[in-house]
């Protein structure tokens, strides 16, 4: 999962981009990356780390332009090299940089194409590279000098033909501008915003509306599921339907766990959709535990907050924060000679003792995909004096990987995987598990829209909406991520070759 | 306000303090510090920057020892200096090192004393250096070759004659070991844990008890107002009460604001307390205003939840969480060319429009400083569609300067000084307001420990529990505001004389 | 004028190429790069500044592989932009890194026609990103998806037919290996040497053969003029002719100034050749000024040393080494509020004025260019006490632009431009000024080695090799170099877009 | 051997120091301080590394006032620690930094009385800290409020009472101005200087005449043996001799190869002596070799060119320049899995073949120390096609360690310790070795200044000019200095104690 913005104004991009790289940081923390251009020229910045340290004065001096996009980047599933910032840059044809948010899952094939079709070198891992270098075999078939709005939404209409898996893609051209396009199946989110200034209207396509908001875009809408926006240097938007069959069928677990609650998702309020999510949940509570002898209701911070509250007051109980976040995060450094302490979910988290002590606690988290956390939580909570301790996730079991983009353990690394609710309660110390219905997480989202038939669900279901995920590919993800885990030493130290990213370190 | 930490170990303690550090971290976001102490040498590292940024592994390789001590810094009325990070060290007598949390009201006077006397320098405009030189001549006082905890408790009994105001203060002296104590009048708060371990016996002296938390101590107790404590490189502890008439009068702004929820100060659970002034705060607005029309309680976050929570409970109203605060702040650069955009707290909040249209909403907060914070916070609840906005402040309204050590508003900044409710409501532009009553917060706090006869109320009540605040005092505070202000641009630039810290940028 | 390197050995070449960078350092202090292969995969490190500064552990520890490139930059007259280091790097085809050596003159002209033939994206005004997307358009042509040797040898022919100016190159195609031209009058310089091991044998080209003998690689030849190298990742090394008329006509400015002196160019040893200027220059002085009052001949250091020793001996004066140069050179620091003092000279050089003091001093440069250092140096002596000052250089008077690489003043900015020597020698304060004549600089160079029948002199006698200067380039550049004036500012500071360059500051 | 320099100006003086340390910067690179003083506040910067390294913009804009001094170092025998620049800081009394060039001898003995008389704590292994600490010492002796410049030539007065070896110094109190001083026997070279301008007059001490130079101040004269001298900040310059029995003997290793060429030195010119130098080696060699083969005579560059050339004059042989340094040295790096490559002389030095093929040659090199490198280099000479390799010192045989501030191995590590000079001839592979005359060396410096009535030169003679070097002393360096191998890598690494030295990197 990663957080993608384009913005067209009339006044230079540079803090704006960044703003809203920071205000979409929590949808990615190793990399970060914003492009921009001025007069044909394209002007870069990135690195791995948040968005405040990859960023200092003399590197938001020289991203010249009312024209940019940028990239916060999230490991994911299908890209395992951690070293390759976004956005990406081809010359040919006429100049290209994108960044994406998804996974494409046929991404070996098209490597093997885009080099034997193109002669077209790849230097990462990143599936983001590949479709790039897709979109941009794409645009140069057409052979054309000039080009204008309807040859980028011709190349998106071939990269959707290609491409398989989930993608909401931003990129400029310098002669045109920014452009952007989500996949057939609308599988990541992206929306567009307007804002009106003295100077003109200036335009943000961005993962998320709290992007928009706060720079104070209007919200126009989300891309559709396989539709294309060109926003051109002078101002111009233009949008398409670039798929043969779109169907709208959002990500899910976008409204679980990965968004902001302040962001709306194809007209969804995400926070609503949790207060949704717990009072669905507090019913199967009642249902399942009619005599419950529940003292207090805690959510895990800070995802499960909002479920965790609806649910207290729908089943009547006292809501207390009984675990404290702790808000910053240091390293663990590794000394000659010292052994490397493990650092535990204790160093995320503190709990209040006085309100455990003799109570029988419902903790609340949004889901459990290892359960190794929820585990050490319980125990927390047990040495913290609780005298039972219950355990409700606001999601269902998480049965299956996920492949459009979030970096999710394989099947075998799953808790749930091949435990009934009853051995994933004794796995993680709880007296007594609860998880949602898939029915009702479908319907605490799916109320916010009906115009959304159908979600994927496929983590919790098996059932991937693309129809194109085989057994094979799941297997090859499972053993990818053991190599992964071999690999990433070399991996994490990688630095690729490229045009000059001018970090010289003058005062 | 700053964080401090002191350990003596039976293995190395550098990573050890750094988590400290970062659990203290929100008492302090200026600099940081640490000072190890390995066969009589002393190690340093510390800058300007949150922990996570001052510390990397070359400079943690090169903090040897056992005994060390930290401290995060939080600039503080008396000490306008933004440049000089804790701990200061003198080199005579015996070399001593320390850090401190509070202010002392006499500064001025002593450091003239300190010159006059001792011929010793101060270099910076730090109370913690005038502090560290005042018990430095203490101790010098006694002309001892070889010294013990005795004369380090004489030592302070000196320092708690001659300097007034609030402090906690830890340091080593590498002969002896670390030494810790706290002012006469319990101001600043600071706790001692234990850790059993199988190598030994070690201690930790900290600001808050989260600290203990974190690594594994047992909290032992709160120092004593005027105690100090000595822990000898070896292992062994001493307390001493080193004050003529210590009176335990800590400061209630702690549990209202300062302090983390899961701390325990003087025996009193911050978290707890919270509860217990959204309970009062309920019951007054119950009183002033029996037939409200409320329709939602919001905290405004993240201080306030705690008590707005329980408020909303007894009020019988939901509970909402209308505003999310953005996790991650970036910062405004500025460009050649272009002016500086103002960063409101737009850019720390965010609010959740379908919480707010239409609704009579109730915010809540934890206390209302300037009010031009919570009057853009009124404004955007408005924005996003509230009808009537009513905010109520779980403390009591701030008409004083704090002259402790939290880094407040002189009395002319304060939107309390010189006007009442009704007033202060037009001028936030809130509907309604409701602050909480002196007495309802004291009970509030008080509840937890029955110990405490009194708080320091000042910046409520004006009663300055030290009886040595003059009005001429209060005035040079005023002024030295301003005049800080002025001298801010050619302070901040400032980088102090002094030993080598040894930041060689090596790979 | 660059420094380039390129290395296919049997043990990893990161640190090779990078002392063999060090030792190119004279060539290029602007900028730094290095590209290794390994596995089909490219790694990058490139900045601006020296090679110790921009090569950290970090950055060596990712430049995996046993096959490399490198390069060192210096500014350019046809190329100003000081913020693009090398290699440069496209995707399309294959996958090509290339840095180079020299000037196009024909690069505007390149520029439009790679757009429009091929739309390719220019991100820079680098000459060398052109160079590169000309040879990878050559490539492309060919539409193969193997390539071998012969493939790389026909690009450059088509290279050599389109590209106009001096150039030696090197780059790396990762599927086939390293791979090096020179352009057909063989203006810049470029080596190839090899080193038999254990593992079997390495290769290295190179600008100059002192890179090789700090390597232990036996200089085995110079490329021709418009000869092509390729060197397999297996080892395989092939040569090839690729121009139509090849020409070995040197630039004659390599040895006067540029070069190493214990380098070998063409067959000719640089400090031979500098022995041979100062003794023709000493005869001429001896029939222009029998009767001469010189009491002392000094260089200016360091590069007159060789030819001011030979000059001294002949003439039977005493060589003395009046000027001390200082070895460590600072910054002048802008600060707020002060003025810029200016650098002279003098910060370069410091006179030891026992030496001077009332005698007649015969000053030896290598070379006249804009006559103002030369007018400070006179000064100096003066000011050191000297009798009367006399001015030698080892070169004619330098008249002309030279546009094949060395970024030197435009006409105009030339002292010699319109002044004969009695009024250059006015200029520079000068009691009596001698030249070298033409035929007696290409005599003493050409002795070295009879196959050169001829040199490019261009910049002493406005004859340039290439054939294809009009006046309208000379024009042109003149004026580009005030443009470029103007546009440094902005320039410096840009930061061009590209693939990740990974300077992650991690500890 | 370090440099030091102190000025009182009437403009900021940060550029002008740092100007000075940069022409200083061949007494020491390997850290580099300078402390300001302003409106009695003082400001620093230092840290390992070179002078252009280790001041940014940032640093330098923080240096504020008219008055400082700097420090550039080089590691001591006496003192091991590689990681304390100096100058050194000490607060009481009245605040004193201080910067130092020298040895003291007795330092072991000075720390103990330190810590017992005065209950100071030293934190480093620098006897320059030791030396500051007696001077602070012996200032508070006299316990006065506010001080004049006789209280500080009292001070001096007893520094010199107690400290034992070489030293000249120079610091900064910030009530007074800059104060220097120079050792009773005036072993290591300090020089005042001065420059009219139209604000007054500005006074600068340094280590060197050049520094003097390059700011445009006149050299006054030499610090007398044992004299201080303070220059107030209001610009009052007072000179007093503070020993009681002065005497004249520099050290004369200073003219042999540390000083630059073009500094005087107590009356000599440093230039002046290497020619005098070569001027009697020629004439020892024709005495011992009248019939000798010598083809060409070839300096070992850079510091014996001077003498070289002299000497082939003399011998009537040509002079030839053989090897050619390299100018830039890079790093080695180690790379996990590569094993660590020797860099040997090589990577300093070229041959330039020609010049050597058949050839017997003369090297002439400076001194001869431990023999490797000389041996190095006799064999680069056979290897470039020497027939017959001669070997040159300038000075003769060292025979004894150095103790006065040059970090010189041990006796046991001299090439020359219980060697003849047939037998180092063996050892450094040369066919023949000619070492300078005592006596003749001690003729061609002191020819420059006839009341230098001697020299210390117990390098080479053993006689120890303080007359206080014993064998246990000269014993325990010897071993220290095999401690100090053993301790290095934690010592390298070690970051000291003490006041903030603000390295926030602020872009």
């Amino acid at each position: 999962m990663c957080g993608i913005v384009g913005v067209v104004a009339n006044t230079p991009v540079n803090q704006e981009i960044y703003d809203a790289l920071t205000v979409l940081q929590h949808r990615g923390q190793d990399a970060a990356g914003i492009v921009t251009c001025e007069k044909g020229r394209l002007y870069q910045r990135k690195d791995n780390g948040m968005v405040k340290d990859v960023f200092r004065t003399r590197h938001m001096r020289d991203l010249h332009g009312v024209v940019g996009i940028g990239h916060v980047r999230y490991p994911t599933a299908g890209s395992s090299s951690s070293a390759e910032a976004q956005p990406f840059y081809v010359n040919s044809p006429y100049g290209i940089v994108m960044g994406h948010n998804g996974n494409l899952t046929n991404a070996e094939q098209l490597t093997k194409e885009i080099y034997e079709q193109d002669l077209r070198h790849l230097n990462t891992n990143s599936d983001s590279e590949v479709l790039l270098n897709v979109f941009a075999h794409e645009l140069m078939k057409q052979k054309k000098l000039f080009i204008d709005a309807e040859d980028i939404f011709n190349a998106v209409r071939g990269v959707h033909k290609r491409a398989k898996g989930g993608y909401a893609a931003v990129g400029i051209i310098p002669s045109i501008g920014v452009f952007a396009f989500r996949d057939p199946f609308a599988l990541r989110p992206i929306v567009v915003g307007k804002r009106v200034t003295e100077m003109g209207v200036d335009y943000m396509v961005a993962s998320e509306s709290v992007a928009l908001d706060a720079a104070g875009y209007q919200l126009m809408r989300d891309l559709d599921p396989g539709e294309a926006v060109v926003i051109a240097n002078e101002g111009l938007i233009q949008f398409e339907q670039c798929a043969a069959k779109p169907q709208l069928t959002p990500c899910i677990f976008e409204y679980v766990y990965f968004a902001r609650p302040d962001s709306m998702i194809d007209g969804v309020s995400v926070y609503k959709s949790r207060l949704r999510m717990g009072e669905k949940l507090a019913y199967r509570i009642m249902k399942e535990f009619p005599d419950n002898d529940i003292d207090v209701v805690m959510p895990i911070p800070d995802t499960s907050r909002t479920s965790a509250l609806e649910l207290a007051t729908i089943l009547n109980k006292p809501y207390r924060e009984g675990f404290i976040k702790n808000r910053y995060i240091g390293r663990t450094f590794i000394m000659p000679g010292q052994t490397l302490r493990k650092k535990s979910v204790r160093q995320k988290l503190n709990p209040v003792p006085l309100e455990f002590e003799g109570k029988n606690v419902l903790l609340v988290d949004d889901s459990i995909v290892r359960g190794t956390t929820s585990g050490e939580i319980v125990q927390m909570a047990r040495d913290a004096g609780a005298k039972k301790v219950y355990f409700a996730s606001a999601a269902p079991a998480v049965r299956f990987p996920y492949v459009y983009g979030i970096d999710m353990p394989s099947a075998s690394e799953l808790v749930a995987n091949g435990r009934d609710t009853a051995q994933i309660a004794e796995f993680i110390g709880a007296d007594r598990l609860f998880y949602q219905d898939l029915d009702d997480l479908v319907d605490a989202v799916g109320f916010g829209n009906k115009a959304i038939k159908e979600f994927d669900t496929s983590c919790f279901s098996g059932c991937y909406i693309t129809g194109d995920i085989t057994p094979e590919y799941l297997a090859s993800i499972d053993s990818s991520r053991n190599d992964h885990a071999q690999a990433k030493k070399q991996q994490v130290a990688q630095e690729s070759v490229g045009i000059h990213n001018g970090d010289s370190d003058e005062d």
